[in-house]
């Protein structure tokens, strides 16, 4: 891939891409917060998306799910946040098509190119007379009042808006997440949604999103638990009017860069409002043996409780990150593993280095820890996210859910 | 296997089997407690072990199992705390062959007879004078002192002894154990040992050791992450005279119930003692479609960090537990799995039960929580233990290790 000089994708400040309309609302799902809301384009977009793996999948994921695969097109979400209709049997899956069809009975459009996604609380059924009679309150606006709607325990909503040039046409990115959090019950519901005016294929839409994808979300870890309702969702509704995009060329690129550009904003974002955080943890494995082993290696390393709960506390603790890496069946030379928290040596070849201990625990201080392992063993790379392990994630995950 | 009287199997005040000596002293790796100790029998004994899966295993941990992987064949350990002699190089290697020469000059006997056990700070040299000005303090004792010497932040020691007959023979089994707790810097550096006076081959141990730690030690989990010295190792004198044991006979089910017992009490004490814990959780899986996928349930529930700290909050919180088990690849009925806690059914066919949340959340302030989890998938089970996770546990794992 073509490494990309900074003028030709640049962050700007949060816009909808042209056609693309959203609200969000209060209907009383929770106590007085945003709760409810909806994302629609004005014609037909391409879209892609990536779902949980847990075996329990939600009704709104898996009905979701069924209408992206159908022909990979969908023009309008209805979101709701504090239920997250999971576990919740056949009841559940007639409320998530009665939603479906609530929703394109509004936007005049077919039910197939509906979806709907929901966070919150396993096991309890959505109050769909406090749904029926939020829907006529939501307003075709431009405001960011969805990116609120879709929270949980998140301290602030994850945006990102970036803009590139395709064959001179102005093309526009916009996503945003959800992160770990709840208020009934704290499950780590990621839901994610990026919407672009490009012009692209489903099917090429749907590979470059599951390209990125394991390289950005599904390398981020709050708590190691995979929640019944992930999802992330791409639509793409083509008004920026590029030529549609093909894998092999410059525009592809280009539009493959500003996709991951956004992914990856939005998985930190969520890696740095991890329930209870204050520090954003990055590791970066480099000369792994294959992608596989680095990212293996990446992630085993900010979701170790004890590596995690070192960073709390500002502990350069490398003997848990040493452990950690040999807790996994990465390809490794034993005797010639690096380790550097925020620049500083600590370890090299698998024995400890000198080092000023007072200093790396002032960089440790910072709120982005940064950990730099070398594995000798080749020539990938991996990277990973997470956040550290603190009194406030104890705190917010043993409150009673009721 | 049958099922035994209690009147076969019974546990007793702790005592060693005969033929066993052993001490516990200080000899200043830690600030006051005891660090340092020796246990042995007065003629070789039959010896089995099982280490960890660690890709960095400690020096100690390589060299013990080198000897009894030579012909099962042991008579002496020298025992450490505060240093667990891991990542520590050509010198660790060659300061773990000097420790086993130097019991060996102490016991008279050959040093491929000794094996070596430490656990504590990764990365540190041990103290090596230390070490050679305290071996002519150990004396053969029959106290419980060693059992202290292992500890780190272990609140107590870990010990059990129990008598059966076998051909009319009392044999006894005494086992101790250290947890997950560190001085410096809380490492899970667990160590686990069973003596016996039982007569029995050491492939013959080896074989029960080690499918019996399946099901005891490897089903315990703290934090998740496995050290670089975890050993459980098992020594059998013969002292007590009874027929060589040998598999499909009374005797051998006797014993290995007896070994189980040994094992799973010492597994359930680490797990109940865990860094910060205040509860011992249990999880037993009923009707999985394999012992493995039963096992890897309970693991994951019991190692969930959202299932811990809602324990810990006294939460009957089963979103959680559900969520957990569909993010394993265990074989599901997705439509018929059940839950209850400490005996209160909470979910049936995976949906909600109504239940008196007062009730559930006054039995979970109890010190030990039981999950009982029903797959009907099979009719295949599985068993695993672990803790809540606490303030007191990120406290403890916080705190800087110099």
């Amino acid at each position: 891939m073509q490494v990309l000089t900074s003028n030709q994708i640049q962050t700007v400040a949060f816009q909808w891409p042209a056609g693309f309309y959203s609200d969000g609302i209060h209907i009383g799902l929770r106590k007085a917060k945003k709760d409810f809301g909806w994302l629609f384009s004005k014609v037909p977009a391409a879209a892609a998306g990536t779902y949980t793996t847990n075996q329990f999948q939600a009704a709104p994921t898996k009905l979701t799910k069924t209408m992206i695969n159908q022909d990979h097109q969908l023009q309008g979400l209805l979101l709701n946040s504090a239920v997250a209709n999971s576990c919740t049997g056949q009841q559940g899956w007639e409320n998530a098509l009665q939603e479906q069809q609530w929703l394109a009975n509004k936007l005049a459009v077919d039910p197939s190119l509906i979806g709907v996604a929901s966070t919150g609380l396993i096991g309890a059924q959505l109050p769909m007379d406090l749904i029926k009679n939020g829907l006529p309150q939501l307003t075709p606006t431009k405001s960011d009042a969805v990116t609120y709607a879709v929270l949980t325990t998140d301290q602030h909503p994850k945006t990102i808006s970036v803009q590139c040039e395709l064959s001179g046409h102005l093309v526009t990115l916009t996503g945003f997440a959800k992160g770990s959090g709840m208020i009934h019950p704290k499950m780590a519901t990621m839901l994610g949604f990026v919407t672009t005016d490009a012009q692209v294929d489903g099917s090429v839409l749907q590979h470059m999103l599951s390209d990125n994808v394991d390289s950005t979300f599904n390398q981020i870890t709050v708590d190691g638990d995979t929640s019944t309702n992930d999802m992330v969702v791409t639509l793409a509704n083509g008004l920026a009017d590029n030529p549609s995009l093909t894998a092999g060329t410059p525009d592809y690129d280009i539009f493959n860069q500003a996709l991951h550009l956004v992914l990856s904003s939005l998985a930190k974002q969520i890696a740095a409002d991890g329930e209870g955080a204050t520090k954003l943890v990055e590791c970066n494995v480099t000369q792994a043996a294959t992608r596989m082993d680095g990212q293996q290696v990446a992630k085993a390393i900010v979701g170790s409780n004890l590596v995690k709960a070192a960073i709390f506390g500002e502990d350069p603790n490398w003997g848990r990150i040493i452990s950690t890496i040999g807790a996994t069946d990465a390809e490794l030379d034993i005797d010639h593993v690096d380790i550097a928290m925020n620049g500083i040596p600590l370890v090299a070849d698998s024995l400890a280095l000198p080092f000023d201990e007072a200093a790396v625990k002032a960089t440790l201080g910072q709120s982005q820890v940064v950990i730099d392992v070398d594995l000798h063993a080749g020539d990938a790379t991996g990277q990973a996210w997470g956040c550290d392990l603190t009194y406030n994630y104890v705190k917010i995950n043993a409150s009673y859910h009721t």
